[in-house]
């Protein structure tokens, strides 16, 4: 019987750095062991770092975001579409797990309002060991997670940046029906804004931008935005009298900001009836006054999202097809062991997306 | 070549009593001719009377909500239906009128969003004279109004009431789907509020209200409801523990309140993925805080609803068809003379709606 | 350890009569035990007991209808609301049984289309044992079973009917919205129609039914249909002459006849931009020449609808605790050992449809 | 007061040369008088010039694709995004008329299916004399109908292939939702399907087309076409293998090849859940055997499409922006003077689609 001989990278106490360890164990029988290739750090991972999640327990392997190469199948699995996994194959997964027997998974279709859901790299179950997160060699993955097997051709750093960040994003625009003479505004010029973009020009919308960061804000020129307004450069002012001159306002706003004030601003530079999707909140940060009569008087539609589900996840892989070039620009390699550094850098701003790559 | 005599109740100054005015005209050969049998007071007409509604230009024969026989009928005409009208048939109509050639009625298909929109007893064109409202013996309508025909055997109190209560509750409902399975909680107990639990139940949800007055949660039940808050005799903390005992929220809330502070109070009692509809504020009324973590991570939706187009009114006609009876008891009728009592009534909350019966 | 002592009717050839067999286990501790309160029998049992259905391998227990009481429950089960379940209480489940897994499942959530999806009483793997269909005193239930918990009050021969009938016609009329002033034509008087006649009505449609048999047709009007056409007595241009006077057609067709001829009459029935839902084809029953350019021109929607999932079971169940009384009706009350003649009435049209009560 | 001086090719007889006539006349003051630049030849030209088209009575101008140049606006107007415009402006218009008034303007929200729709170059009123069609220099145009504004720098050539081709492929895809990860079929390399292959590649689909002719199918590819399978090249069961080769099948196709083989192949090629849109029959071409069983189990929608709204035009402009010039080419031109000889080389497929440049 073979062993099984990982590292990871661990979070034994909030605020400190993240300790290398070594896990060695039989091979298990009952789970898919990945081997993995590339994982993102999120932004909600330095929340989680900085013992801002309550869902958090440790000590954990952060990483939610991950792709590698499946070295053990103890079981029969097929991916979503429907392909046989063998061992050796390249995959990504989903990074949910849903009960599949509640309300919010089959009354509602809504698997990510779960309320059994849980998360790789986030709260995984304390019984399932160490290696439940994708700052790691090694993935130990249940056998009903959900698979997509990728290609050798495929780029795995711009593939890992479909996991979160690409999902939330496509199931914020799956809210929405686009027509091919809509604008959609986006907020935001992280990972999941520069997503939003793609998402929003894949589904044949005009694309604006607000953001920050003149690397941040070419990329999403490269991913399709056809206007792109600097946050720092310009006013709110300069950008509504810009934004609605001529026009009666965007079709949809992505909020991919999570600032309260993006809110404010973003509602009042919709359309009548148009749609504002709230994408970018992962914790509290604050409230905004609303006028209801407003909201009434202009028949807008304020949508909370709320992380992704599998479809989402398939939709991300399927845009990240398109362009990986462009995509993959959004990330930063850095080896397994630099992930306290890769950590410290997103939090300053340094870098758009940390991508780890552990071999 | 006849002569028309009509009486109206003239708003001439704002504040003042309404005052009864004789207009006797040639007979119109541009316009469909109404004698009015039954014109309701919306909530709205109050503020208009207070001068709180900047759209509304003196003098103004008020009343956006009748029913009527048609005396003259110069063109081909057809209602909703393709049923062609001829003089002597019962009517209703639909209270606004819009361009149908912009973006807001051709392209979006919301003609409630048509920005040259206008509406009968609100803001006509000064140059179509003062027979363009309720108040009145007549009523001038261009030919280009959407009727439907009504039966002599339908209760035109009743049927007043769909006017615009029933229309905007339709507009309301249709914004969302309901499964059978699913509670709808609807929150005041004036025409709007009323009307929404008339037609949620008619959809096929279970349905239960916030609200006030003995005589509205009376109706309120006979119209469907099967949970009942005297928003008064209970807290809201006694209302949210009570709702949400053993179930996650129910799954839709009608605003017909008008206060900010209901939509604070209902958007807790939603279940994640829930929709509130804000359809109950007419004119501004204050704001609440909101905070968009809370509202994506339950992935709510808060939806705006502004008025309402034909197809409502044809849904709210639907309604009131199976149920007269108890929908006829939300109006208490008055002479058209009476109608500055009638005004009175309403603003003092005597009465749930007043019913003018010129003839 | 206590023994389960189980009787139920077998099919162990086709076309001979079910055998009364008996029983005996240790109870399971691996599965939920039910003892089954009533049963019913379906249309398609019919078919199965002809050999027409190339699902069924011998022998079965059929019988995909049914509701029950818990008697051994040895794990944590939680009913589609949430309800905690325990022994003692009466249950309906969801007779399909779906991966969760796959392309159906997870992308299109559309279970029913799961490629793995097995029915109690119909194809369950031989491995689970004889005690999986409702033909019997008792059956094993998976643990990942979708129930709905029931109240004592609910009548059980009205509730075993949503089972199947109710939760296929509510499937069908989820696909479509329902507007207030619209029309839905049901074809065909057995279980799935009348069920499709108390849908309809209960989200708020005005009903027609085309259908045969005197009582079958009074339960239909009982149920809400405004307009009955007994299929015998009238010619197919009889009722479209008298179906489309004076209005551009219905604007919905439910097809529970299983007949070419009926879907042919039914989408010359329905207006522009209607739709035509194929609901009551469980097997092959012939063919028809349709005509791509009339469908075309008519903007016709023919949608076909392929059993049910959990969420139109409750869909179902809530419709028949508006209206137990009606719906009992459509039950006529057999012991399970006169299984074989129950099969045979129905075959026969002597009732609408059997239900075997064990106990 | 100004002269108009026009001239047209005038279809006085069926199956006879259309003949050039001038027409001379005081500017007219109550319609928009727009000098043609390019006026499409469309397939249902053909039939018509072949009495096949029950609508259409003689002299009439054909053509019901075209834009050009107001010379003459009387009346104020805007664009259908509310762009004033004015005499001098590149404009596109619907070319269908509609009364805006009745079941399916108002309530059903679906104008395509106005029962009082009449087509510039089809039918027109004929009180509004000859120059009501695009075989011209110049189109007298209702004031009510629905304008787009162009640029100066978009080509015209391209510009008209959306009128109606272009319309009513994204009528059709306007019918259903696409996700990202989903493919599309379009059958037909007409101009329907190749801008179906456009329009769904620009909303975000993998796109499939079965079609013939090497020019098509190169301009399929260049439109976004993945896999593109000659007709004659190859058989039905060759392509079914092929496409349905370690995969459900396709999530949608489109028909634009108005023959019902192609839709009995087509039914084959969708996977379960999946959506056949009926798109290219403008005139009856025969009948198919339906198998009510099968659409059924595989819970398949068929469904029809007429036409296009004033919409569907917005969005086939839009897509025509992003690949003007891959779309120009599916025209050729030809003078006005040589629309017989254009008419006779679309009959005989030498051509796609001839575009007449008047000027």
């Amino acid at each position: 019987m073979s062993t099984l001989n990982a590292k990871a990278m661990v979070m034994e106490e909030f605020n400190a750095p993240l300790q290398l360890r070594e896990v060695s164990m039989e091979m298990p029988r009952d789970v898919i062991v990945v081997e993995i290739l590339a994982a993102g750090i999120c932004g909600s991972d330095i929340h989680m770092w900085r013992a801002n999640d309550p869902r958090v327990f440790l000590p954990l392997v952060l990483g939610h975001e991950a792709v590698g190469r499946i070295i053990s199948l103890p079981c029969e699995k097929h991916d979503l579409y429907g392909v046989k996994l063998v061992e050796g194959d390249l995959v990504i997964w989903n990074r949910g797990m849903t009960c599949g027997r509640c309300q919010a998974c089959v009354l509602w279709k809504q698997p990510a309002l779960c309320s059994q859901r849980w998360t790789y790299g986030i709260n995984p179950p304390a019984e399932f060991g160490l290696l439940q997160g994708g700052y790691a060699t090694h993935i130990l993955l249940r056998p009903e997670t959900d698979f997509l097997k990728l290609s050798e051709a495929d780029d795995l750093t711009a593939m890992v940046i479909a996991s979160c960040s690409g999902a939330t994003a496509a199931h914020a625009l799956d809210l929405i029906s686009i027509r091919q003479d809509e604008t959609v505004l986006v907020q935001g010029s992280g990972p999941l804004g520069l997503f939003a973009v793609a998402l929003a020009k894949s589904r044949g919308a005009r694309v604006h931008i607000i953001g920050s960061g003149e690397e941040r804000l070419k990329l999403a020129k490269e991913l399709g935005a056809e206007e792109v307004w600097d946050r720092r450069a310009t006013t709110v002012e300069e950008r509504r009298e810009a934004i609605l001159k001529g026009n009666a306002g965007v079709d949809a706003v992505v909020e991919a900001a999570g600032s309260p004030a993006a809110v404010e601003e973003g509602l009042e530079l919709l359309r009548p009836g148009g749609s504002y999707l709230v994408a970018g909140f992962g914790d509290p940060a604050g409230t905004f006054e609303l006028d209801p009569y407003r909201l009434a008087r202009r028949q807008i539609r304020l949508q909370g999202v709320w992380t992704s589900d599998a479809r989402h996840l398939a939709h991300a892989v399927a845009v990240v097809k398109k362009q990986p070039e462009v995509i993959k620009q959004i990330g930063t390699e850095y080896p397994l062991e630099a992930a306290n550094e890769a950590l410290l850098a997103m939090e300053n701003r340094q870098i758009i997306k940390a991508v780890l790559k552990p071999q």
